[in-house]
């Protein structure tokens, strides 16, 4: 049951070809640029999707940088982690490339959403706040509870994953952090340690909210 | 003077702030995914930013595949050229790593307009297209034509750059294409020829249009 309060400011949409509930919530605005472990924080929370950065195996391109889209998590709706859950297969080309040397970067941005537009930022404007995220992409060992956790987190925010063909072998991978670096101001690029990132979640004051549309599988 | 049966389909605003007329267009559906090299087009035409991926310079990712965003245009309102303009600085992260290894690779996707929701299409979902672009960068000769070109192709579709800091030292920059990948439906990425890329538009048909806002630039 939805509270009477908070269901005051929802609107429920159902959407009958999944079986599952859309709530949309008002979004939260982004953390002021000073605060920039949270701004990552609410970055990474608010991201349908990041660009994968990899060293490529095509032949063509051998060696050369190369960059793909996956889609993103970090949790479940209740639960931001900060950890970049991604939905992976070894038969596209980012997969195959992550086998073979599977150091990474991932880039999230503002941009994604209508706010820099409604702020009237250019997409590469510093106040277009960007993450960007370097380390290791493994898999999730397939019988840990991690693993549960992290398909439920990438199924809660992508329902359609669900129904992805079974004979691709999507798993469940996630980046171990190295380095994190956040551009959400003028004067250059920010770096944010990894504690200060998974420490920037204060779960009472409902800071970083998930994305813009929670779901709610009828079926489950 | 805009012509009185196109005017009835615009959406005039006044932005004050920079004294532009923004011209909001009905955005022209995407070709089908057979048409790769014209899906190709589309993509870039009307992308208003890339990821690129570049090979990390920086100390403690040295080697390690990059990724940061960029503001792009294939050319004026009038004239899609199929070539990528960005507009960068050796100052920054990219910058620098391109200084020292030019090859790299840039994204765009119709994730990043409303298609893909609307379509209700998973960012991660081949439908919605993505169009990867590989080759090495290279900065225009600021006393050519092409340089000039470029500039106009930027500023004009995103005009807040005039104003970019002037002691950053921006220049405009081109993508040298080599591999042309192009992932639009269920079945694997696709590889478009380079000859097939710049050959796709046809100026006639206007089906490769420029993003969805013009400006018109009260001050030039």
């Amino acid at each position: 049951m939805i509270p009477t309060k908070i269901a005051l400011v929802l609107l429920l949409a159902v959407q009958w070809g999944h079986c599952s509930i859309w709530i949309i919530r008002p979004s939260p605005q982004p953390p002021q640029p000073d605060e920039v472990a949270k701004m990552a924080r609410y970055i990474m929370r608010n991201s349908d999707w990041v660009s994968v950065a990899t060293t490529s195996t095509q032949k063509a391109i051998q060696g050369y940088p190369f960059v793909s889209l996956k889609s993103v998590s970090d949790g479940t709706a209740s639960n931001s982690t900060g950890v970049p859950y991604l939905y992976m297969t070894d038969m596209d080309v980012s997969g195959k490339d992550i086998e073979k040397d599977n150091r990474c970067t991932i880039l999230a941005s503002l941009a994604e959403s209508e706010y820099c537009k409604q702020k009237n930022f250019d997409p590469q404007d510093p106040r277009c706040a960007k993450l960007i995220i370097t380390g290791k992409m493994v898999k999730v060992d397939k019988d840990s509870s991690e693993y549960e956790f992290g398909q439920n987190a990438l199924f809660s925010k992508h329902p359609s994953m669900k129904w992805w063909p079974k004979d691709h072998a999507f798993y469940v991978a996630k980046i171990n952090i190295e380095q994190i670096e956040v551009l959400d101001f003028f004067g250059g690029i920010k770096n944010v340690s990894v504690e200060d990132y998974f420490n920037a979640y204060n779960a009472r004051s409902g800071d970083v909210l998930f994305s813009k549309v929670d779901f709610i599988d009828l079926a489950a």
